[in-house]
């Protein structure tokens, strides 16, 4: 640890890229400077091998590892065209391959009641009519859900990442996503109380939005993120 | 976007993979069941190949996915292994590709005023010798790159990286790399008092950590953060 900890201080991390890799760095380079957005077309590949004097096959080599990095996307007989949320990746922490899925629940969680409260309050001074019609549609899903006895994980998850989405902060809704991972580690909570908290304390978050109320806001998500905390703790006993 | 919403919210994300997709979720599968961690040798191509029942074509491109999202590595002679930081990619959420700088760094910026100060006064109550002794040798590294007039944005990333580290939360020491990539924004600032500024709060935030003061810590990164703040703002009027 130590020769590398100095290593990693003293110098920058060596650049050891093999051929496609610096092709992709130069097509990102190319995305940047001409303000690609979503959708947009990349040049084909005789095109971009002309362009960046490299071999065709480099070219198609370079496109493989920006589709793998969510950089660019295939479509079949059309072409090469810039991703949707560009270069945004799934899992992006590789929490897959952690081991322990109670401590990276914990943790996970921690990190959340830092961030989410303060989010609620930004949610509630920023969120238009149309947030706020949608955040009740997803309040009303997960009731619905967890009422008729399904499975209403992933809509929760929807809901905590909507209200992120409330804010204006384009890194909030890239984080939400990512540190609501957690919500799948609760998936054992059958404890009918916990059930009826999640349902009343997600109403009191988006009222508090829908009220413009930032102090309520950010209240509300305490106690509904306080409760989630509870019932981690009973479901590792 | 409505429509696109209510499908978010009524469907899981319908599975179009590719086959080498499906392989790189099968190899991903195989390296979460086996337990194996950075730097253990994966089976060769023959061998998966077989085992996954699979073309040895398929397996190579599977692979050269997984190298993409750093879950694998490849060592030339030598063969495929489990890549340090498992999964964990650079710039996960495509900063790079990201219009407003400016805006971007306020972004992170206020991410991190929310997060650092309760960072910091975790790794005051968990930071060992060891860390201390590492944190003073950044500390001492950011100051004399001040001081000699050079270039201190890596090593000042590298302090807040390396407080993170001092806690037992796994995901902040992944999720501070991102959020200081703002650093690298406040790269115009040369007025002298606000690199004097940076040097004291620095020191303020470690000598709170290494007198194990979590109250203290937190104060001095608000502080420290504060003064990022304010310089920031400075340098966009």
């Amino acid at each position: 640890m130590n020769s590398k900890f100095l290593d990693d201080v003293t110098h920058v991390k060596s650049s050891s890229k093999t051929l496609p890799e610096r092709v992709a760095d130069q097509i990102r380079q190319l995305i940047i400077d001409r303000h690609m957005e979503n959708g947009d077309q990349l040049p084909n590949e005789f095109e971009l091998a002309q362009q960046l004097n490299v071999s065709r096959g480099s070219v198609r080599e370079a496109v493989k590892l920006l589709v793998a990095r969510n950089v660019l996307e295939l479509r079949r007989g059309k072409g090469t065209f810039i991703a949707d949320n560009t270069g945004v990746v799934d899992d992006p922490f590789g929490f897959a391959y952690l081991e322990d899925e109670p401590r990276l629940a914990n943790e996970l969680m921690d990190i959340r009641r830092q961030l989410e409260p303060w989010i609620a309050a930004k949610a509630a001074e920023q969120a238009n009519d149309q947030d706020i019609a949608e955040l009740r549609v997803l309040q009303y899903k997960v009731e619905e859900l967890i009422q008729s006895g399904q499975d209403h994980l992933a809509a929760d998850q929807q809901l905590h990442i909507r209200i992120a989405d409330c804010t204006d902060n384009r890194v909030l809704r890239e984080l939400v996503p990512v540190i609501t991972y957690s919500v799948h580690l609760f998936g054992n909570l059958t404890q009918r109380r916990l059930r009826q908290e999640t349902i009343d304390t997600h109403a009191a978050v988006v009222d508090a939005i829908a009220a413009h109320d930032p102090e309520a806001a950010r209240e509300a998500m305490q106690e509904h993120l306080k409760h989630n905390r509870l019932s981690l703790t009973g479901a590792s006993e």
